[in-house]
């Protein structure tokens, strides 16, 4: 069992990722597919008159604001969108695919984070920020994906979680994918992106980290920019599930997954 | 087993026929919900800048014209808006409902329409309109709607198909509602909208037609206004395809769909 993630971020090629899911699934590799979509988010809430909105943590971590609106254009983007255009995309090559996001059947269950202390950009004070839909998964309901997949189907999973009052959160899909591939039992995790692994030295390509022992993984954290903390703190939370390897590796060139799997981009282990 | 249709119209109480549907669900009925999302799509489109488009045939039917873009904003609103909406929802009441629109799993098949004949409203000519992703439904794979309600799932139905080829398509709600009773072996179909049933003189309540035999229904289609015609339509198909009963009932009150099981409404057998 494979788990792959497919950044949302531009630069990513679908179409060249979902081929190759479907030749690893047509010689048997049973595959889940988990998917981002904060970019496309982003565009369309400002399409929609509701910019998207980030805040400061005291720690200065920056995070995006959900409130009920963002939420849903969240949840259309990821789950509406992004999510039938994989699915319609693996069935147009024969692969019978099914689009889930954690609300369905209680897939992905979150504890809501409905207090963060925040950074008040007027005052520059610390305050309570309370109305926000982010979730931090706990529990992932393994038996829907194994009976899909039992079936014979290819679950597509969106980063929407739900919490025990029943309300959908926006939860960051790399950590999602890291839920998903632990609760699996999945041997190897796969995160694609539009760099070709950690670099030691971002943006610099000639600077890739080729491996990382799965004891250090927590230090390499040094080396991550941005959006790939994300990808470092799910990398560690899935070696500790129990998956043997997680490799993060270019969504851009063709045969990304092969070639992740052939040890291409960084390998943590 | 009953199969129940919830409009995507304003009006329609969507917190009431929810709770109703799970208190039916707690009760030990089997529910599978299939619902709409023109208006909201409409909507959408426009204050994305992609205003709807409509085109009318020689017969003088009016139509959406759903261009890629437009399918594009379909599928984010029903299937991610208005689908995640109904199931986090559903959650909520205790009901462990799964979002499904007809391109999971090839749930729904539909022949594209991909050549029609339309009125230039500009020339006032005949004209082919061949870009259009719009379809009518052929078959119902209801062999996964089974599965997930034997293991206690209820699912929740957007209205996009899948052409053989893989493009997904829009259809028609009510009609994908009647193609699911007919697949599952509903008893009953309840077709819930913003009036009371089918009226003998639109729009005046009190001349709500309360039987029609079910070898008369097409005869029913001369009192049909607007987008009741293809409620007609999708009773008489889903008539057709073995289902006892199809009741057009008002989703504005409480307990609609107790109601309309009840025999409230324009009861069709």
């Amino acid at each position: 069992m494979i788990v792959v993630k497919i950044g949302g971020t531009t630069g990513v090629n679908f179409d060249a990722v979902t081929t190759d899911v479907a030749v690893l699934i047509k010689a048997g590799q049973r595959i889940v597919v988990v998917h981002g979509g904060s970019g496309e988010t982003n565009a369309i809430s400002e399409q929609l008159g509701h910019p998207p909105q980030f805040v400061t943590s005291p720690s200065g971590f920056t995070s995006r604001y959900t409130d009920r609106t963002t939420l849903e254009i969240f949840a259309m983007v990821t789950s509406g969108k992004i999510n039938t255009l994989i699915v319609e995309r693996l069935q147009k090559l024969g692969v019978n695919a099914v689009g889930l996001s954690g609300v369905d059947g209680r897939l992905m269950e979150a504890k809501r984070k409905d207090a963060i202390r925040i950074i008040d950009p007027s005052t520059g004070k610390q305050r309570m920020l309370r109305d926000d839909y982010t979730g931090k998964i706990e529990v992932v309901n393994s038996a829907l994906l194994a009976m899909l997949l039992d079936a014979g189907y290819t679950p597509v999973v969106a980063p929407l979680a739900i919490s025990p009052e029943g309300d959908a959160l926006n939860v960051d899909a790399d950590r999602a994918a890291a839920m998903v591939a632990g609760a699996v039992k999945a041997e190897k995790l796969v995160i694609l992106s539009n760099v070709p692994g950690l670099l030691r030295q971002f943006p610099d390509e000639s600077t890739l980290i080729t491996h990382i022992d799965k004891e250090k993984v927590e230090q390499s954290l040094e080396f991550a920019e941005g959006r790939m903390k994300k990808k470092v703190l799910g990398a560690s939370e899935a070696l500790q599930l129990g998956v043997a390897q997680v490799i993060f590796a270019d969504g851009r060139v063709e045969q990304a997954v092969a070639r992740a799997l052939d040890g291409h981009g960084t390998v943590i282990s």
